[in-house]
């Protein structure tokens, strides 16, 4: 994996450059749609590349673990092949859904054992057991195995993860050395920052991390219910360390203003399932502000979807239809918001790039945020 | 309306034809895929075009009454352009629905009082009122207001239920003459032979609407339960009867053998929620077969999901991901199987279509249908 800069807003910390992998190149900022069990949530696969423009995805390790597990995956011979999607992929490394999907979590130096979601069956996750099945699905980046804490956390808990994660993080470098790739393509792994809110945690977790040279780097354990100016603050502080070569990718941010605001701290890479989640419920995030599509106020506005959308759906259904479709409880619905959303989401990043190229990101960015955040 | 038949099989009722609408051509036989409150379930409008090659759809009055209703829709300018769709359109008349959906139904000689399935509301459906509804819906066809009994039923109930179809059939067309059409475009009207299971009626039924001289027939109140034996019987006895020079359409009709078996009737217009019901439990229909996508038999089978399908779905996805997605109950996999099946059906009637003007059809049928029902 390479990555090159191509640009720097003179006026904050934002960069804009260019990740090649061997499934393609991505630029940065990016937002990579969260295809949790192989598949974007309603989106086909055409759709991500045609309409919504989606240059990498995210798939998680912990549901393709289960399901469909990691001896179809390898049959199918990787990811990519099994669901058909030919670009850049990125899997997490199941730590935050054992902590926030599996019941019985038992946590060790080893590792943590936990219960299917599922089938309540019993699994151990390690950080070489996390390495094996990232090198099964093939993904192009994956994820160190972490432990986090919710914040707010007590300061010795904090610690302590944050020291098992380090650990950990040796270990899966060493089964990383010892076992090579599956499908002929290269794969890289990204170690995480964690300390949770403490400033001296983030400091010594973001020196550990720059210090294992990797070639690009995560910062997790945010966006896990915090405010936002903590969110802010944290991610300010953690690119302060960071290297300023590498991709940096905030893990599990947000909302479009969340993006902005961390594009000028200087991230490069975002997930979230956000876009897709709330498009399911009916909110659709537009260059306007935020719409709520079960709201009466749609029902004769016979406009198109968003004037400023990008995609198909926003020029070919009406507020009004759109608005039938929820009320109607028509799954349609769900697809276009969804397709809607991520298109808008790609649309954000890579307008925030124009800008970062063009010099003038942090002016454009403290004019868009509270357009950004309105109800509409 | 304008229907011109193209081509007869010698062994067979089968014919080819074309009928022209103001919103343009339909091959026949056709299939119209069914789409309730103006949404095709799960399937984008452009996909309905493009991939499924979808001719003419169909409305249900009862849901679309309910819901966004007749204000909407007329505000809109018609069904077609709320939920842009340039093609043709046909609407039911709500009867069946009403037979169907509603509780509380009070029938009279005026109409059917029944209660909304969605709030619990009163309201009155007559003839004149579901001639008024399909107005503002702007369908291209539309369909008389009936009263259908179910199969088995006592002979009386059904040569009443027939009466008063007729007298209602009398209603329809007196309203129309005496209200002019909204949008521009022409409407028809097709009358409904009813009669139940019994021949007598049947003929009698059949000869009144051949008399009543719409531009197009249809036969309403099988496909509800009864054997298939029955279900080509009276088809066969009332196409014996109705105008060859008029297009029949067999409403709610069926499986693919049973298209193939009624296009042989001489029957040229089909509509069923069963391809995409089917399809949103993981039954697949392929030209080789019936397939539970839920089946263990699919899970490392990493072939086109229909190596014969001919939309996008059938060569960009595998059987296995099919099968994961429906394991995991991910809804990109009801989206995948309802362009499958819609796209296979729209094939099924346009290759039957093909072997009536090569003169084959019958022979064709003869060896296909076994296939088409056999359990992969």
């Amino acid at each position: 994996m390479k990555f090159e800069i191509q640009g720097k807003d003179p006026n904050s910390k934002a960069r804009a450059g260019i990740i090649t992998t061997d499934h393609g190149e991505i630029q940065t900022p990016i937002f990579m749609p969260v295809g949790t069990v192989a598949s974007v949530k309603s989106v086909h696969q055409r759709e991500l590349k045609e309409d919504i423009k989606a240059q990498i995805i995210l798939g998680n390790t912990y549901h393709l673990y289960l399901r469909p597990g990691t001896d179809i995956l390898h049959q199918a011979g990787g990811l990519h092949k099994f669901m058909n999607w030919d670009r850049p992929i990125l899997t997490d490394s199941g730590g935050f859904q054992v902590y926030s999907l599996a019941t019985s979590r038992k946590k060790s130096e080893e590792g943590v054992r936990f219960k299917s979601h599922i089938d309540g069956s019993y699994h151990m996750f390690t950080p070489e057991k996390s390495m094996e099945i990232q090198r099964y699905i093939g993904a192009d980046i994956f994820m160190a195995f972490d432990e986090l804490t919710g914040i707010p956390a007590e300061y010795h808990d904090a610690k302590r993860a944050m020291h098992v994660t380090h650990r950990w993080l040796e270990r899966c470098r060493t089964w990383l050395n010892e076992n090579p790739e599956l499908y002929g393509y290269k794969q890289t792994l990204y170690p995480i920052v964690q300390g949770n809110s403490f400033h001296d945690l983030r400091k010594e977790s973001a020196q550990y991390i720059t210090d294992f040279n990797a070639d690009g780097n995560a910062i997790g354990g945010l966006s896990v219910g915090e405010p936002e100016d903590v969110m802010y603050e944290i991610t300010d502080l953690v690119t302060d360390i960071l290297p300023q070569e590498k991709p940096r990718y905030l893990m599990g941010v947000g909302t479009p203003w969340n993006i902005l605001e961390c594009i000028g701290l200087g991230v490069d890479q975002f997930d979230c399932v956000m876009p897709t989640r709330n498009a399911r419920n009916g909110m659709l995030f537009t260059w306007n502000g935020v719409m709520n599509m079960k709201n009466a106020k749609w029902k004769d506005d016979f406009s198109p979807l968003d004037e400023l959308g990008t995609s198909f759906v926003d020029q070919e259904y009406s507020k009004a239809y759109v608005r039938h479709l929820f009320i109607s409880e028509e799954y349609l619905g769900k697809q276009i918001a969804s397709v809607h959303n991520l298109a808008f989401y790609l649309d954000l990043v890579q307008t925030a790039r124009k800008h970062i190229l063009e010099g003038d990101f942090n002016e454009w960015k403290n004019q868009v945020v509270p357009r950004l955040r309105q109800r509409l």
